[in-house]
This record gives C-alpha cells, structure tokens and sequence, in this order.
C-alpha cells in the first residue's frame, strides 16, 4: 500500500505529458512487478491513473495531484468496507438488534475507522510531494 | 473480532464470581467454539480475562470492566502492528531515508493509525455495558 503511494508521489513530479511503465516504477522501488501491477491497475479502474499503451506508454495522474487524496488510493486497493465491521463473521441468522447501525460497538467501530480515514482523507498527493521536495529527495 | 468483545461485555454483566465457558458463549452468539476459543486465550494471554479450569470453570474479566477498552481487545487479538506501515513489503535493502519515521507518507500512516486507536482506547467495556444495558437488551 506505502508503495503504491510512493509510485503515485513519483507521477506527480512527472511533466503532464509523460507516462511512467509498471516496469520502469517496479525498478525505482524494488518491487516485484506483478504487485505493482495489480495496483497499478487498481489505481487506473478507480479513474485516478490514465493509462497509456504502446512502448512508450505506462501511467500517469489522470487529475491534478491536489485533487487525489491517501484515501482516494488506499480505497482503491483496499476497498471501502469497514476495517472491522461487517465481516459477518458468525452472525446468526435471527439478526438481533444490538448487531445493527445501534450496536454502541458498532458504533465505536465506526468512528475509530472514520477516524482512521480522515486523517488520509486530508493529506494529497501533493502534500506529499512538497514534502519530499523540500526535504530534496524524491518520494 | 466485534464477537470477542460483545463476549467480554457480557462477561463483564455477570456477578465477580462467576465464569462462561467459551462453548456457553459460542452457544450465546452462534460463533464458532474454535473461532472464539482462540479469541478467548489470546485475551487470557494479554491478562484481561481470568481463566477457571474444571465442570464449572471458563472465563471472567481479570480487572474491572472500568479498566479495560475496546482498543486493549482488539491489541491482543490483531497484535499492535500499524495497519499499514511497517508490512516491508518490497523493501529494498540500501533501504532509503524517505522509508524510515520521517517519511512524509508514513507520518499519515502512523497519524491515521492513531487516530484509529484513540476512539478505541476512549470507549471502556463499562461504556459498552451500560449502553446495551440502557436499551434493555443483552451486549
């Protein structure tokens, strides 16, 4: 997840007009390739990478990197569900009311993970990337 | 992880003396007994429950219900690793000064995480018996 990050932090500090490949991202961080690439096409599903074919081809940031938030790509890996409601895990089948939205465990649950999400939420892609400029590195 | 701690809450209803044994709370929730045996030992193991052997025997809170919080179940079940930092996933061995805790992206990460773990550790499993008990019903 970091990493998929680091690669969108790489493509923000790219010019507009360029795409970066899977492979040439995979190499800069050492990661394996086909982890990359299922991200990356995660990313691409969820509109906030364009994709380009051809040689020269790869992805880039399909909008400004100050309108692509952390949220916006641990969701797209990860999905939207809730990090511990709603697993269903050994739920009965007489659904008791104390297992619903009123549930105060549910509810609990519920704000420590919005909690959670709106701390990434409010940092962008380009926050990040300033800070790496600033600090005269790259993500 | 949502059944381990609706167990506790009813743990924490019952009078100092006595002990569920996990099958009378598997039975209670509909859970699987091997599902929650585990739960119920790693919390044993974490001293938040005591453990009573024999016909009679099973599980009561070690401590008052006061004194333990959501957040205090959920570590001993998940452990206290950071949900995303930290996994090391593809981590190259020259291992760069953007990885470590000055990272821009990982001071979100561990923010996030904290502000997860904050909503937990302010909810004690006393709130969450009150609650159930406030709207007449059972955790």
């Amino acid at each position: 997840m970091e990493w998929t990050i680091h690669c969108c932090v790489t493509l923000a500090a790219l010019p507009r007009s360029e795409f970066l490949s899977t492979r040439e991202l995979a190499e800069l961080y050492g990661l394996p390739k086909e982890y990359l690439s299922k991200a990356m096409q995660a990313l691409s599903r969820a509109r906030l990478l364009d994709k380009a074919m051809g040689p020269t081809g790869g992805y880039r940031l399909a909008r400004p990197d100050s309108d692509i938030n952390v949220l916006d790509i641990v969701e797209a890996i990860e999905g939207r569900a809730p990090l511990f409601t709603g697993t269903g895990l050994g739920r009965r089948s007489n659904e008791r009311s104390d297992e619903g939205p009123d549930c105060p465990l549910n509810q609990v649950m519920m704000r420590a993970d919005e909690a959670w999400r709106k701390v990434m939420r409010e940092v962008t892609i380009k926050d990040l990337r300033l800070s790496a400029e600033n600090k005269g590195q790259g993500s």
